[in-house]
Parts: C-alpha cells; sequence; structure tokens
C-alpha cells in the first residue's frame, strides 16, 4: 500500500505545511536548475531536440528558457529538462546521485506558463514532487543505480508526475495512477553516459511524468499500487530495496534540503582541487609559481588523469588542465572548460606545472595542495570539505554569480539581475509570467 | 558487438532477400493490425488520447485510422498503437508472448503516409523492425517476462527505431544509436495488465522508437552497443539472457513467420473450447440442448471460471459465457464480449447448460467436448489444435473475415473491401496513399 500512502502524505501536505528552510532551499534549486538550463539552451543537443519539434509543427505554448521560441507543452518539458544536464553542472541529491530539479522544474515552469498557476502552488509542486523521486531514490539505492539504471530519469519520472498531477488538481486516487502510468515509463541505462542521450534523460522522464499526468486527468486508468505490486517498481527495477525508506522522517526530514550545487562545471572529485589552486592563486602570480603539488585519493587521478586533453570535455577529467585554469583564472565554470581554453598556450605551459600525487591516506573529497614558488618558499592549503559539499554549501552569492556567469552568453546583464530578483521573491509573485517576460 | 552486429545483417538486408513466404505472412500481420486498430478506434481509451492530443494543438501530419482526424506523426504513432492492443486481439509471436505488430506498424503506417514510401520500402522496414524486436525477446525469454517486463514494450522500442531508422535512410552507424537511445527508452511493467496503461505500451513504444530515430536523424548521439554493453540493455533489463539467439540462423528463420492471429477476442485458452462449441452448434438447436460437457485442463477453470459474469471484460474471462456465445452465435469476436451481450437473458440461460470439468490428463491448448441432447443422445468432438495456433493457423478466409468483423461499426462495407483488396496488392501500390484515402 505505500503508493497509496506516499501519495495520501504528499496529497495532504499544504504550502503552509513546509518549513521556510525548505522554500529557501527549493528557491536555490529553481535558480540553479534556471541557471544551468539557460546557459546550455543553445547547445547543438537543443538545436537538435527543436529542429524534430519544429518537423511536428509544433504549436507555441510554451517558452524554450532563454531562447525566443515557443513550443507545445510535453515538447518544452523535454527540451529545457535536456538542457539542465548538458553541463552535468545540475543539483545533486549526495545520498543517491540523483539530480532532483532535472525532471520536476521543467514540469513546474511549463505549467506555470501555461496556466497561470500561483507561485506557492508551483514551489507546493516542485518541493513535493521532489519528495517523491528522492524517497523513491533513497528506496532503491544503491544497488538500482550499480545494477545499471540511471536514477534521475527511472525515479525523476515519479517526481515530475506528482508535481503535475498537483497541479492539475488531481484527487488522491488520480495522483496514485499517474504514479503508475509515470513509473510503467520509468527508464534510463547509465551505459548512455558520454552522449547527447545522458541528458535527454532528465528531460525524457518529465516528459513522461506530464504526460502521465495529463492522461489520468482525463480518465486514463493506471494500476494504483505501482511501487510495492508483485510486478510493480520495486520488484521489477530493483529487487534490492528498502521500502521503508519512502516515509521515513515524513515532514520532519526534508530530502531536498540534502540537494546540493555544484560551483565546478566538472565531476566532484576535482572540486577539492580547484578550491585549493583558487585560494593559492592568492599567494604567488602565475611567473613565481614552480609546481602545485595536489596530493589526492588514487580514485581522482583515475578519474581525471588526462595529460593532454584535446578538448574542453576531455578538459573536465584533466586534474592539470582544471588545476591550471583554477589558479590562472579563479574559477572553472563552462568558460574555462571551452575547447579554445584547452587550446591556449598559456594554459598549456602552466599545466606542465600542476603535479598531482596518488596517496590512499588522502579521501576522496579531501586534498593536500602545495604550492611551490621558484624562490623555494612552499605555501600549503588542506581543503576538507569542497565548496558545495553538504558541510560547506554554496552560499546564496555564490549561486547567484554562477547565475550570472551560465546566463551571460544568452541574456543582457540586466535582465540576468531582474531574473535573480524576481527568482528572490519567487513565492510572492503572482505566477512565472514575469520571468517569462523578462527572458524572452 | 552485437548491437552492430545485428545492424550490420538489418542494414544488408535488402527487400529482394526476404522470401515471398515472409512477405505473405508480413500482409497477413498488417491486415490483422490494420483490423484491430481500426476497430477500438472509438474506444475511451483512444478519445483521452485524442483530448491530450488536441491540447496540444497537435499539427494534422497523419492519419488516425479509422477516424476522421489528424495529428502530429509523434501523436499518431501512440495513438493508432495504443488501440491495436485494447481488445488483446492483435498477433502473438508464440515463442515469447510478444506481439510484435503493435510497435512497430504504426511507425509504417505514419511515415508512410507522411513521406510516401514506396510499399516495398514500407514492408522490408515492418519485415526488419519484427525480425529486430523479436530476437531480442527470443534473447531474454522467458526470464526477462517472468521478472515483470511487458516484453511487448520493452524490446518492441528496439524495432520500431530500426523501422523507422531503415525508412530514414539512417547509415549503420546511425542505426546503432537509433537502437541506443530507443534502448535506454525502454519500459513496461506487467502490474499494468487490466487497465488502459497495458494498450498504451506498443503505442508507446513506437512513438519512442521514431523519437529516437527522428533525433539520430539530426546527429543526435548516443551509444551504439546498447544490447551488450556492461550497463546496457541486456545486463540491466535481463541479467539471464542468450546472445546468441539474436542473430541465430539469422535469414533462414524468419521470426515473423512465427507470428499467430487471434480469432477469437479473448484469451488463447478458451480457444479450444470455443472451437469444439461451434462444431456443436452444427449438431443441434439450442432448445435440443441439455448440457455441454467441456473436459479442460484445470488451469483453463483456474482463469476463466467467472460464473456470473457482468460485463464484456468479466465475460472474456468466463467459459460458461464464452461457451455459450460460441455455441448460439458461431463466433467469439468483440460484438459477443459486450456488456449487452453478458447481460442478454437468453445468452445468461444458456451458460447454465455449458458444463467444464477440470481434468489434468486434457493439455491446456486442447479440450474434449461432449454434447448431450434432451433426447439422450450424445456427440463428442475432440480439439487438439485450436484455429489460431501455429499447428492450425487461420486462413486468409478467415482473416478477412475478422477484418470485416472488426471494421464494421467504423466503415461501409464497401470499404472493407476495398482496403482488404488493396492490403491484398500492398506491394504492388506506389504508396499506402490509397488506403489512407479509403479510410478517410
Amino acid at each position: 500500500m505505500i503508493t497509496k500512502e506516499l501519495v495520501n502524505h504528499i496529497y495532504n501536505t499544504s504550502y503552509e505545511d513546509i518549513p521556510e528552510s525548505v522554500i529557501e532551499h527549493a528557491k536555490k534549486s529553481l535558480l540553479n536548475w534556471l541557471g544551468v538550463t539557460i546557459g546550455a539552451i543553445r547547445h547543438e543537443t537543443i538545436d537538435i531536440l527543436l529542429d524534430v519539434a519544429n518537423d511536428l509543427s509544433t504549436s507555441e505554448q510554451v517558452s524554450i528558457l532563454g531562447r525566443e521560441v515557443k513550443t507545445d507543452l510535453l515538447s518544452a518539458v523535454l527540451i529545457n529538462g535536456t538542457s539542465s544536464h548538458i553541463f552535468d553542472f545540475d543539483d545533486t541529491h549526495l545520498d543517491t546521485i540523483h539530480h532532483p530539479s532535472g525532471p520536476v522544474a521543467p514540469v513546474i515552469f511549463a505549467l506555470g506558463e501555461k496556466h497561470s498557476f500561483s507561485t506557492k502552488e508551483l514551489l507546493r509542486a516542485f518541493i513535493l514532487g521532489c519528495e517523491v523521486e528522492l524517497r523513491i531514490s533513497n528506496a532503491v539505492y544503491p544497488s538500482h543505480y550499480q545494477h545499471g539504471y540511471h536514477i534521475t530519469p527511472s525515479t525523476g519520472v515519479f517526481g515530475a508526475a506528482v508535481a503535475a498531477g498537483l497541479l492539475l488538481k488531481l484527487d488522491e486516487d488520480q495522483l496514485a495512477m499517474a504514479m503508475g502510468l509515470a513509473g510503467t515509463q520509468s527508464f534510463g541505462l547509465r551505459e548512455m553516459f558520454g552522449t547527447m542521450t545522458k541528458p535527454f534523460h532528465p528531460g525524457k522522464a518529465a516528459q513522461n511524468g506530464l504526460m502521465a499526468a495529463l492522461l489520468v486527468q482525463k480518465g486514463f486508468t493506471s494500476s494504483t499500487q505501482v511501487l510495492e505490486a508483485k510486478r510493480g517498481f520495486f520488484n521489477v527495477y530493483s529487487p534490492e530495496h528498502n521500502v521503508n525508506r519512502v516515509l521515513e522522517d515524513y515532514g520532519r526530514v526534508w530530502e531536498l534540503e540534502k540537494n546540493a550545487f555544484k560551483p565546478y562545471a566538472c565531476g566532484i572529485v576535482l572540486h577539492p582541487s580547484i578550491d585549493a589552486c583558487i585560494q593559492l592563486s592568492e599567494l604567488a602570480t602565475p611567473r613565481e609559481v614552480d609546481g602545485i603539488i595536489l596530493k589526492v585519493n588514487p580514485y581522482v587521478l583515475e578519474l581525471t588523469g588526462k595529460r593532454e586533453p584535446k578538448t574542453g570535455l576531455e578538459g573536465k577529467f584533466s586534474i592539470y588542465h582544471t588545476g591550471a585554469i583554477a589558479f590562472l583564472e579563479k574559477d572553472a565554470a563552462e568558460e574555462q572548460y571551452k575547447d579554445e581554453k584547452v587550446l591556449a598556450s598559456e594554459i598549456i605551459s602552466f599545466r606542465g606545472k600542476i603535479k598531482p600525487i596518488a596517496d590512499e591516506k588522502v579521501d576522496k573529497d579531501k586534498v593536500e595542495a602545495t604550492l611551490v614558488k621558484k624562490d623555494g618558499t612552499r605555501h600549503q592549503v588542506f581543503i576538507e570539505h569542497a565548496t558545495g559539499s553538504i558541510e560547506n554549501p554554496m552560499t546564496k552569492d555564490m549561486l547567484d554569480r554562477k547565475f550570472m556567469k551560465l546566463c551571460k552568453s544568452s541574456l543582457i546583464d540586466e535582465k540576468i539581475t531582474q531574473v535573480i530578483e524576481a527568482m528572490d521573491h519567487f513565492e510572492q509573485m503572482d505566477s512565472v509570467e514575469e520571468i517569462i517576460r523578462i527572458l524572452s
């Protein structure tokens, strides 16, 4: 009966039941999601999706965020949802490696634009949609992920369906059926990592979940016990699971509050080294540097040991390039992983000074960094918790700057500031119309 | 490398390489698919899907078969594919309980209508799409199905992608990527049986597969080793599998030739009893009958022992109702499972004369039937292979009559005859336009 119990809890959670701190974290999550979505919206992946949507002669119902174009509702959630995962720069529920906003936020923005729902309704739907997907992820992690499923779409589809269902005013039975119709469409293979199909996953999960809610609203029928049934989601997609996790501490612990944001546009294992190199850059000019020794866990080097990256994407898997740009440019945003950066002579020459050492004694999420100057002086930095970790989260100010950097190729500065201000007062706006207007 | 090897075999199989008998069986499959699709096209399930498509302001690209309405390409394959599975009256590859036409034929008709492909191109794409899904089904059956996946959509999505990809002239690498993008969207839980979500499955598989081919055609990237990869389809969706089945006897054995057609609109376990009752109906009038004893395997009674069905759907699970209508109306088509039939007094009274006896010694696919007349005479019939089995397949004439019955509520008789004639000469037509014209 866990499907119906979960639905019952969700259905009876009002906006007022949600603590202020959760609302604030949801607003940060939405700002971060909006930034990564707008940031990648001119990527080739999106051009292809739009091209196909145009061939289908889609109608102009909902905005592609950050581009002056609209598509039908279902194409828009697919496209916006895909864009948010292109840079691998979106949010992460670290307990389950699930990116919660990807499948849910596009539904919130698209339905919000189409039907002018109040922003409080949107926030409630977003938060509860995220709770649903993350609590299901808790129940199946880690075996489900280790088995080969990409957890973001495979459980995210439930979050998208519930978020849409709440907005569309489904009753409890219908919400359970929307979970059924969504859950039977659960999908996502980790084999797809490294191709455009990976970012397609959260977009498609958003689309499948929204479609489920739209159909059930009109009377479509489905199972009301998709999670627990003999041939339902848990038994089929994750024979090893713990159903008790689904409602554990419901209303006391909010999974969305465990959602972390990445300050840097690369794998999380490099983040301590980036923090260290930025700190060390305050202590010497590039010319003064003889070398920077980065003592890291062997696992870090295994993943990011590429000595001579040729493309921006390869740069994300190179501690040499990453250390160099962190020192030289004090950042590791998408900008620092453009192809031309990886091929720039001053960066290539500096990356020769980055000297990683594998050391079992250093934890995966830490680094011991030593700056050796040509004059022989040494400076040490030890990063215990990288920026963006749960213990050392990005501040609102950092998130604003991340948003600005992500949007600057798509929007003029004035509009960027306006969007940040609007998102700061999200719950006080009538609807998302103001944000959509600024973006278009 | 099995993904690429399969693609290589498919890619290099021309229309001329396909034996005449396979072409003929493909034409029967398409006629049967068209009949079950048109037959259910006014069902509430379809009304809901069309309603949502209309809300999306879909464009008028492709026909909903048997209704005077068009939608965009992707909505049309979803809707036509769903319609074909509503009556549970579509084709079955008995080795794997896979319904091969459901995910593939809607793609053939929709792309055929939109792009005027030649019917020979369409037949080749249909046959090879079916080979792909059925050969993958062979590799994962039975463990995949027993585990809880609905095999028709979960492997059908590959067939849809390959059929679309062949028509869209993808090259070999692109075809492999279309299989990747399709395979990551594999889905379908058996828990959904008994709800509208079950027929939704083949429609959605068709839509996901077609979408994959459309995107890859424009440059979308995906894995080219979706079947065999460590975190690919076989390992994730079916840890017990036999990869050798995929190309076993390729070009010598055509899986599509093992495709069977149902003469009756109910579960296959009742088909021998229906055959028997129809035969016995030649030997007595209803008034002369004292009883009809049906000696069947206990499994048959377990599934169909409903004594007092109240709805048409329940009638399909009642050997009493089914025996009665088979004797009284010499058929067990969708017509005989309408609610009013189940509630008709003369049928209710006759079903009291149907006397099933469970007997372990009778095989599941057989029946020993005895007609006992009021005058004391007895007539026996033994059905060894029911109509529609591999050993006793439906003849072309029977398929034509099935088609007529399915279409008569949607089309006038003249049009029905015209469609059958056109389908008889399918490979000699320029395109499917003529059929679409008759249907609209």
